[in-house]
C-alpha cells in the first residue's frame, strides 16, 4: 500500500512547543508537573487551552465531565485527535499534554479541514480512570459520589456533557509519548501503535501466623512471607513459560506484617500484574495464575486470599487503514526511523477504538522513563510527531 | 544423676501472681504492656521493685546503668536469680517480669540462702540490648552518646555500678516464659534450656531501574523485585538443605520501591535471619547466604548489596551441672511434664554465661505468644515454674 502526500501540510514547530511549555507552567514543580484532575491549576489549565482553541478558530467548549472540546467550523468529514492534560500526582510535562498540544498544532496546520481537538479529563484516574473519554462515548460514571463531588467542586456540575455524534468521525488519532525505552534503544524517532494492551491486577494476601523467628521451630511455623516467597518465585518462572512475545508481567508491590527481622510474618501481600495485547494470550495466563492461588491456598500452611481483582483493561487492536496513513506519513518523513509497535500503557485511545476507528503515534521517551519529573522527549522528535500527526490527517481526510 | 529433695520449699504462688499484677500496672495498655527502658513508668516499677527487695530483707540498689540488684545479707555461697522487667514496644505483661518476680519470690521462700536477686536493664534494647548484665558482667557500653543521655535522663549518671563479685556465686540462674509453641504443643509445663541460640542478620538491597510496568519489555528490564524473589526463594530452599535439626531461619521484611502496581521496583528490601545453638552450624548457613549474594550480584542484572549484617548473639550452651539440678526439681514436682530444649531467643543468661554457671527454667506461652498484648501464661504454670526455681536453688546450695 502506497499513500502519495503530494502537498503536505507544514506545522510550526516553534509555535508547538512554546504552547508545550505554557501548559507545563499549570502545576510545574521543578522539571515536573503536579496537575492532578479538577486540581485548581488543572482548571485553570483547561480554561486556558479553551482560549487557545479559541484563538484558532475552533468552537471551544469545557463540558459537564471537564472535557476540553475545540470543535470544528468546517464542513465534513471529520478527524477527532487528542489525548489529555491532567498528570499523575508526580507527572512529567509531556504525557498527555503532548497529544492535546499537538492535535491543536495540526488543526491550526489544516485550517481548511474539519479537525476537533479534546483534551480528555481525568485520563490519570484522580477520580475515575478515563472518565473524559467513557463519558464522550456514552459510557457515563453513575453513582460515584466520589466523582460527583469532584465535578461540582471544579464548578462544573449541570453542565452539558459532550457526546460523540454519530457518523461526523473518519476516526480518532492520538499521540503520546512511548513511556517505554524500545524506541530508544533502536534509534527509531516514531512508533506506529498496532494494539493497546489489556492488563489484569492481582492483589494477594497470605494469612500465617505471627510468631517469634527464634522460638519457632519450623515445623510448627505458618510463615506468611515464606508462603508468598513461594507463591511469587511460582508466578515469576510459570508466567516465563505461558508467555507470548508481547507479554510482560510485574509484582510491583510485596509487603510483610508486622515486617521486622525477628517476627515471622503473620500476613503478607503482594500484587501481580499481568498485560498482553492478545486477549486469548491474556486469558492463557490469567487462567495460570488462577491455577497458581487455587495450589498454594490448598498445599497450605497459610492460606492465599485474592483480595482484589482488576480486569479494567481489555486489549485493543488500532485500525489498520488508519495505521496504514501514518505509517505512510512516517516514512515519508522519517525513512526508515519507525516501527510499528504495541502500547503497553493505556491511553483514551483503547476508549474511544469502541466507537471509531483509532490510532496511535509514539514519539521516544528519553531513557524510557515517564510518570515522573525526570520524562522527556528531544524538541524535534516533538516536532516530527506533530508533522507525522499533520500529514496522516490530511491523507484520511483525502487532502 | 538423681538429686534427693528432702526438704522441698514452698513458694507461696498468689503472692507471686499478686506481685506480678501490681508490676503489670506500670505502663499497663490493654491486655499488654508499654515499659520500654527508662522511661517514666520503667523507673517507678525499678524503685517499686526495689522497695519490695528491701521488704523482703534485701539489700536493695539501682545501679548507675538502671540495674535493680537485691543481695542477700546471708553468708554464702549464693545464687544470683534474675531476668528484667523492661518490654518491648508494644510487650506482654510476663516476658522479663515473670523471671524477676520468681527470683523475689524464691528468696523469700528461702530466707536464710544467699540468694541475690537482679532485674537487669534494658534486655529489650531500647537504648543498648543487654545493656545492664552486660555492665553486671564488666563489659561497659563507653562511648554511645544516646545511651550517656538515656541513663542521665533517668537520673542515673554518677551511680556507681554494681559488677559481678568473683567467687561469690555457684551460678546464675533465670526463669522465662517460652515465647514459642513447643512446650504446649507437647503437653509439657516447664522446659529445661539446654543452649540459647545465636543468630546472624543479613539485611540486603537489590538495586535495579525503576520503569513502566506495561511500556517495559521483560527482555529490557533491572526488576529489583524479580531479584529480591529469586533470591529469597533461593535462600529458603537452600537453607533447608544446609540446617540442622535446631535451625531457623526467617525473612521477616521484605519491601519493593516504589511499590506500586504498575510500576517495576527500581530497589528492593529484605531481612533475613538464621539462629542456631551450635557455632559450626551456624558458620555453615553463613557461608551459605554469602555465596548466594555473591552468585546473585554476579548473575545481573541487578545489584545485591550487603547493606546490613549483625552478629550480635553467639550461641552459648548452659551449664550441665545446673541444668541436671532444674531437670530434677521439674521431674519431683511435674514428673513427665517436663522436657530439655533450646531457647531460639536472646536472654541476660547468655552474658552472664561468659563468667558464670548458666541456667534457664521456660513455662509455656499460650499459643506460643510473645511480644504482643496478648502474650499470657496460665497461673498454675507460673506457680508450678517458680516452685522448680526454689528446689533447683535449694539443692544447688546443699539444702
Amino acid at each position: 500500500m502506497r499513500f502519495e502526500v503530494l502537498d503536505m501540510p507544514k506545522i510550526d514547530g516553534p509555535r508547538l512547543i512554546a504552547d508545550l511549555k505554557t501548559l507545563r507552567a499549570f502545576g510545574a514543580t521543578g522539571t515536573g508537573v503536579v496537575r492532578p484532575t479538577f486540581s485548581e491549576v488543572d482548571m485553570a489549565a483547561r480554561r486556558w487551552l479553551a482560549g487557545r482553541m479559541a484563538e484558532a478558530g475552533l468552537e471551544a467548549t469545557i463540558d459537564g465531565v471537564g472535557n476540553v472540546i475545540g470543535r470544528s467550523r468546517n464542513a465534513g468529514p471529520a478527524v477527532l485527535l487528542g489525548s489529555h492534560t491532567d498528570t499523575q500526582p508526580r507527572g512529567g510535562w509531556l504525557d498527555g499534554a503532548y497529544g492535546v498540544m499537538a492535535a491543536l498544532e495540526v488543526a491550526r496546520a489544516l485550517p481548511d479541514l474539519a479537525i476537533d481537538v479534546a483534551s480528555w479529563a481525568d485520563e490519570e484516574g484522580t477520580h475515575w480512570s478515563f472518565l473524559g473519554s467513557s463519558s464522550f462515548c456514552g459510557e457515563d460514571v453513575v453513582g460515584d459520589a466520589g466523582v460527583d463531588a469532584a465535578i461540582a467542586g471544579a464548578g462544573l456540575a449541570g453542565r452539558s456533557k459532550a457526546r460523540l455524534e454519530p457518523g461526523r468521525y473518519r476516526g480518532y488519532m492520538e499521540a503520546h509519548i512511548e513511556q517505554g525505552g524500545v524506541l530508544e534503544a533502536e534509534g527509531k524517532r516514531l512508533g506506529v501503535v498496532t494494539h493497546i494492551v489489556g492488563a489484569r491486577g492481582f492483589d494477594l494476601t497470605f494469612e500465617g501466623q505471627q510468631n517469634h523467628a527464634g522460638t519457632t521451630p519450623m515445623a510448627l511455623r505458618k510463615d506468611a512471607g515464606a508462603a508468598a516467597i513461594r507463591f511469587a518465585h511460582a508466578a515469576q518462572t510459570g508466567l516465563a513459560g505461558v508467555a507470548g512475545p508481547a507479554s510482560v508481567w510485574t509484582i510491583g508491590r510485596m509487603a510483610f506484617d508486622p515486617g521486622a527481622p525477628s517476627i515471622i510474618p503473620g500476613r503478607a501481600s503482594l500484587y501481580l500484574q499481568v498485560r498482553d495485547t492478545d486477549a486469548g494470550q491474556l486469558r492463557r495466563m490469567e487462567a495460570h495464575i488462577e491455577a497458581l492461588i487455587a495450589d498454594h491456598d490448598r498445599g497450605g500452611p497459610c492460606r492465599v486470599i485474592l483480595a482484589g481483582y482488576d480486569d479494567g483493561m481489555e486489549p485493543t487492536a488500532m485500525d489498520e487503514g488508519l495505521q496504514d496513513h501514518v505509517a505512510a506519513a512516517c516514512e515519508s518523513h522519517a525513512p526508515g526511523q519507525w516501527r510499528r509497535m504495541p502500547s503497553g500503557a493505556g491511553h483514551d485511545a483503547q476508549i474511544l477504538a469502541r466507537r471509531l476507528p483509532a490510532a496511535m503515534l509514539f514519539v521516544p521517551s528519553i531513557r524510557g522513563i515517564s510518570h515522573d519529573f525526570a520524562e522527556d522527549t528531544a524538541d524535534a522528535d516533538l516536532a516530527l510527531g506533530c508533522q507525522v500527526l499533520a500529514t496522516a490527517v490530511a491523507s484520511i481526510l483525502g487532502r
